[in-house]
């Protein structure tokens, strides 16, 4: 048995329980709880295991279901970026490279460039597995948005624009579950004015 | 696009929302919150991402975190039952095959199929994948118990005896995991008392 190299998987494994206690801005379907990091990253990996079909690309499910179960975990150290929130985007690569580096290389080295590598290729969102981890990294919260009555939606007062711009790549994840997800979770939401429509805006 | 097929599938999804209501008997490393079945299933799933090498067998690792990943999806419908709740034990097994037909049945029927088996073999416990997710499945909340000072094993009033049975079959996924867990998380725990040791009863 290698001690060691066990000793710093399972501090590893130890650290990233901190995951659970990162709020997110979206509500669970209780209506009151907001969701954290573990938990959007266990439905968005069930997503993956069941959706997979409609990716545009063939995708390798498990490099898939990788990147989505350790996305997030440079935000144990750099803090959640809600996607809305324009100041806190404007540092956020920075403060993420710094914090991939402080919590991958927490691993044997072998895994640490192997996870590292993983985070870095589901953001660099080039590859088609990226790609579709990006689609269930996207897709999860609006699903549940919308099945919370649109409310995060509301209290942060976000607009078409920005929802548009946010999920602009879905589509070359996934251009079946964009139309999807377009027309059950976003449209009906814009229509009853829990998404700002602000196309008129940009009109004038 | 096959919108009847995709609504079936979102319906699951939303469903399996509950899962993140589950409570455990098991804290985080806050020391105060108790973790439920998503963060516990994400958990597990990055552990067989890290360490499907001291497998005793060789195994399909996605097949395994996709057993990890859905496991506990029957207790939406038939609740947590504690490892050494042995009274809810009785019952246990009833309620969850009930569960587990509500719930995989609200899948399309191919993927209902799919996913009932991959629960099924996890519960079988025979294939090197169900072993091996077994041993995710149990040594996850020991190491969350051993380092939040042993509380849960306290509070429970919990047993060697109860422990050992408990986790008599995760030699057979991996014997050096069992190795590592008895040594780092449960003889340390025995020694201080948080775990009752009663071998010497036994002897009596």
């Amino acid at each position: 048995m290698d001690k060691e190299r066990l000793n710093q998987q399972f501090a590893f494994i130890k650290e990233i329980d901190q995951e659970k206690m990162i709020q997110r801005q979206t509500l669970l379907t209780d209506k009151k709880t907001k969701e954290n990091d573990a938990e959007h990253a266990w439905h968005a990996s069930v997503m993956a295991l069941l959706l997979s079909e409609y990716a545009n690309e063939k995708i390798d499910v498990l490099k898939t279901i990788g990147m989505i179960l350790i996305h997030d975990l440079v935000e144990i150290k750099a803090g959640d970026t809600y996607a809305y929130d324009e100041v806190g985007k404007l540092t956020q690569k920075q403060r993420e490279l710094e914090a991939a580096d402080a919590i991958f290389g927490m691993l044997p080295n072998d895994q640490a460039k192997q996870i590292r590598a993983l985070w870095d290729e589901f953001e660099a969102m080039e590859s088609p597995e990226a790609k579709f981890a990006r689609v269930m990294d996207c897709i999860q919260p609006m699903m549940l948005n919308d099945a919370t009555d649109g409310k995060m939606w509301m209290q942060n007062q976000v607009r078409l624009s920005q929802v548009l711009k946010r999920n602009e790549k879905v589509t070359l994840g996934s251009q079946i579950l964009w139309q999807y997800a377009y027309s059950e979770f976003i449209e009906p939401n814009v229509l009853s004015g829990k998404i700002i429509d602000d196309r008129k805006e940009e009109e004038k």
